[in-house]
């Protein structure tokens, strides 16, 4: 077993990455919060908390985010893993320092 | 635009779901439910009630999760969807039935 890279990120920064991928992917599709929250079923007061990083959302609510970005909830999760420079296993031999 | 199979899952399937992927992947790292408690500093019993389906996580906890597991948060996340028949758009033309 390899030695475990243990850099779990703060929360503070995970809530403030995932608003801005959920923001960015929000207006890709060209939705206002208010439209994107019709959508997804959730207040467009807790879509803006959530893209201000001020909420962490639930494996439920990514999924219901997802189905109104039409993006698979495993690529936002990506791209939040990505900027949080997770350190994936098949290149940890070539981890950023 | 191509209209949306608006099949969102619900909220048991989706913790049911979940708590069966989180079990195969501990298993597969051979932890007990107490050893991979400890490693992500999560306590046994919670553990327990995400595996039973009991709990949804958040976002956090599922990068707390896969940083002790070793694999990506959005390798967990897909193995959820992929079994909830999440219709990921660049398939959709070969969706099951």
């Amino acid at each position: 077993m390899t030695e475990q890279p243990q850099n779990l990120p703060d929360r503070p920064d995970i809530a403030r990455i995932f608003g801005e991928v959920l923001q960015e992917l929000r207006r890709a599709r060209g939705l206002s919060q208010e439209e994107f929250g019709f959508e997804c079923e959730l207040h467009r007061t807790y879509i803006s908390l959530l893209e201000r990083g001020k909420r962490i959302p639930s494996l439920t609510t990514i999924i219901q985010l997802a189905t109104a970005l039409k993006v698979p909830p495993s690529e936002i999760v990506r791209r939040v893993e990505s900027r949080l420079g997770w350190p994936i296993e098949k290149s940890h031999t070539e981890m950023r320092h």
